[in-house]
This record gives C-alpha cells, sequence and structure tokens, in this order.
C-alpha cells in the first residue's frame, strides 16, 4: 500500500475493549484505530501493533504502525486522531518511522506491569478496573524468590496458553522485579524481556502469586520452567491489573520510558 | 418503618450514574443501593444520603441512612452489600447510628474535592473519567487568591444553579485551598463548609478557572459574592473533577478523613 510510514504510540483502558486485534462482531483498539484512519484518510488503513494485549488489558505505551499518504503530518494526524478517537483510546504521540518498519516484527523489547491490590479498598471503584482486587495479604520475600528465577534465557511454554504453534518459546528477560506500592496497597510486577508469548506475563503473576500466598512452595518456579509444560501453572492473573508500558526498536526513540 | 437504624459511607466512580436520587428510568445510586438492601432483608428500604451528588460526580466517603431488621449485623451486611453491589458502587464502612440519625440532616460539614488537569495527558483514558481534562496552564497565584475570597460566610446565591427555594443561600466556608499535584498535572481545591447549594462546588471552580486562564479578573470573585445573582457566574465545572470526600457529624464517626 502506498503512503508513508507512521507509528503511534497509544494508551488505552483494556474494559472496554475486546483486546487489540480487529473482530467482526467485538470493539477492538485496532478496530476503532482503522475505522478512524479510514474515515481520515478517506482509504482502508492498515495497522500493525506492537504487543497484541488481550481483551481488558491496558496499555499506556502500544506502538502501532501504519501507513497514510504524504500530506499527512505528524502533529496534524495525532491532534486528528485523538479528536475522533472514543475517550478510551488516546494517542500520546505520532511520528515517521523508517522505510519497512513493522511495530511488532522491528521491536526488540517490551516491559509490561501487572499491579495487584492487596487491601480491602482494591475492591474499590477507582481501583477495582485498574488492578487485580486481590484483597489478600502476600509474603514479599517470596513474590522477590520467585521473580529472581525468571531472569535470564528459558523456554517459557509453562507459562504461556496454550495452542501455540511457534517456532520456539524462548525469551529473554531482562528485568523481573516487584516494587511495593505506597501504604499497603499491594505490589507491582515490572518485567522486561525480548519477547513475550501469550499470557506470559498473566502466567507468570499467577503463579508467584499462588507461592507468596503460601498455595505453593517457590521451588515450584523453577521446576515448572524445567517441565516445559503449561499443564502445572497456575491459573493467569486477571486481565485488569497488567499494562503494556513501553516497546523498545533499535531505529526510533518512541519516547521516554514511563 | 420499623428496624435499627445504620449508616454506610460509599464510594462510587459516578460516569455510570444519574447521579445520587432514585428516578424511574434512570440508573443512580440509591436505586442500586435500595434494590439490593430491598433483595437482603426482604422489604423496602429507603435510604437518605448527605449529599445528593449530580450525574457524573464521584464519592469517595458518601454517607447514607437506612434502617435494617436487628438480625443484620454491620460486618455481615458490609459484607452482604459488597457481594451484591455492581463494581461501580462499593461500602468502605457499615455501622449503627442511634435513634433519628439522618445522614443530610444530621450532617454539620462536608468537603468535596475538584481535580483539574492542566497537562495534555488528562485527557488519557486513566485520567479522563476523573479529572477536568483542561489540558491548559493555570496560574497558582490567581487560583490562590480567588479560593480566599470565599472563606467564611457568605450569601452563594451567585454561585448555585437557578431554581432552587431555599430559606438562605448562606454557607460558612471552613476551608477552600488549591494545591499543587505532581509533575505539574494540574490542581486539586479542598473545599470544607457547613452545607452547600446545588453545583456550589462546580460553579465556585468553573469562576476560579477563568480566573487562572485569565479570561476574568480575580476582583469578579468578590464582586459576584455581593451580587447574589447567579446570571454572571462562569459556567460551571464539569463533573468529572467533583468528589464528595468526608461528611461529618456530632453524632457518628463515621472514619477518618481519608
Amino acid at each position: 500500500m502506498p503512503g508513508l510510514p507512521c507509528f503511534a504510540v497509544l494508551q488505552y483502558a483494556g474494559q472496554g475493549f475486546q483486546g487489540w486485534q480487529k473482530q467482526r462482531a467485538a470493539r477492538t483498539v485496532q478496530g476503532e484505530l482503522e475505522r478512524v484512519l479510514e474515515r481520515l484518510v478517506g482509504r482502508r488503513v492498515v495497522t500493525h501493533a506492537a504487543g497484541r494485549t488481550d481483551a481488558g488489558v491496558h496499555a499506556i505505551g502500544q506502538v502501532a504502525s501504519f501507513k497514510v499518504p504524504a500530506r499527512w503530518q505528524p502533529e496534524e494526524l495525532l491532534r486528528a486522531l485523538n479528536a475522533l478517537l472514543p475517550p478510551d483510546v488516546w494517542v500520546d504521540r505520532v511520528g515517521r518511522s523508517p522505510a519497512g518498519f513493522h511495530a511488532r516484527r522491528s521491536a526488540t523489547g517490551r516491559a509490561y506491569r501487572y499491579v495487584v491490590g492487596c487491601d480491602r479498598a482494591s475492591a474499590s471503584p477507582f481501583r477495582r478496573p485498574f488492578e487485580w482486587a486481590l484483597g489478600l495479604p502476600l509474603d514479599d520475600r517470596l513474590l522477590h524468590g520467585s521473580a529472581e528465577a525468571f531472569l535470564g534465557e528459558h523456554d517459557f511454554r509453562s507459562f504461556s496458553a496454550v495452542g501455540q504453534d511457534k517456532p520456539h518459546y524462548r525469551c529473554v528477560i531482562t528485568r523481573a522485579e516487584w516494587q511495593a506500592r505506597e501504604r499497603g496497597q499491594g505490589f507491582i510486577f515490572h518485567v522486561e524481556a525480548d519477547r513475550f508469548l501469550h499470557r506470559m506475563v498473566r502466567f507468570l503473576v499467577g503463579t508467584m502469586v499462588d507461592v507468596a500466598r503460601g498455595r505453593r512452595p517457590v521451588g515450584d518456579v523453577a521446576q515448572l520452567l524445567s517441565v516445559r509444560d503449561n499443564a502445572g501453572a497456575s491459573p493467569p492473573a486477571p486481565p485488569e491489573g497488567l499494562y503494556l508500558m513501553h516497546v523498545r526498536y533499535p531505529t526510533i526513540d518512541e519516547g521516554a520510558q514511563p
């Protein structure tokens, strides 16, 4: 398709979407973005995202790539997109990208956060849509201990949705760190890797939280990594705690790490 | 109606409600609360709220009073209410109240907050439902200067919705203070008074923000107070920035000031 290659950095609140990927009969972020782009430029625009987030998952730094006619300047496109997009999607930045740039295939790293609420008030209407309202105390040493086991290169088949036919399941995790939130509200898991498998962050968090609430021994983490079979993992943590924070590219600077 | 008098401290996110007060064909907080209470206790329960918040206004510390059969213990009622209420209403506390207690008539003070977003990112989907996404800089000295004029006892007819037939329009404001938010995100207005007129906080904020963005002189505030006529006030600030924070009673301790 002709046109100049562009990228957009997007934020969206996940609760109103059946995920990123366009579907015939469901509201999705890609569906909304392509509908608005088509209305603006007067022809169909195909978009690609760095991470195809699932239903309910939030984004602070999702990156989408697409092509638009050369008359569209990035600043003008940014304003027009935000004027037409619904209030639960917002474009933080638009820029030109090098020829051949593809938001998913060109990415060399991704950063996610997962927010867990441990206090009673995590169920309040101001927090519940934006975190896992667990409402139970967690042992922070067990959280830290289980996260450390994930650092480095591993086969993460045990921590991904089944039914994926991938050439391989290896990911290199460069950061896996739990941070205590203020006033005993719970914890935030910060994780960065070259790539993530489907539902991987939610499977990692589900298992670590089970360890930290005393439901399974911390040794299970290393054991699960070695068996390379999803059957033993804890259920994935719910989508409302997960945020795609940042995507890394060697070719563009898509904004400072939030 | 027989039963023991109780109070509940409620939080709700305003965007899903046509305000507190029950209406025949609209979703309201009172409507949801009375529906759930009736289902629990098996008969109609009438509730009264400290502040009849408008459509879109949030609450962190709304107080409702009602009567339930004596067999219901407060802790049991708290759990049952939170199990049945929709996710955008949440009960923080339930307690017994003295005979004759009425959430609105017994209240001797109310505290509200109004949150203004001055940066571009106030339009993001994580902030926009919870603040006035103004996206413009404000002069903080003009904010502070205009707030000071409201302190003390005044007739606030100029800053209330028209068409109210009140015995009088005097309110005693004991706190009227603007606080800068972190990272240049904007400002929070903290206001406390014995009583508030309909839309009063939103009219106060609408006028102060017009002063602080240079649309009208700071002297207008004192002048508007003296004319006692709503015609000259700026339009009310939008509901999504407003929070009912706390209600004060001489007879019950309904929880620490948030």
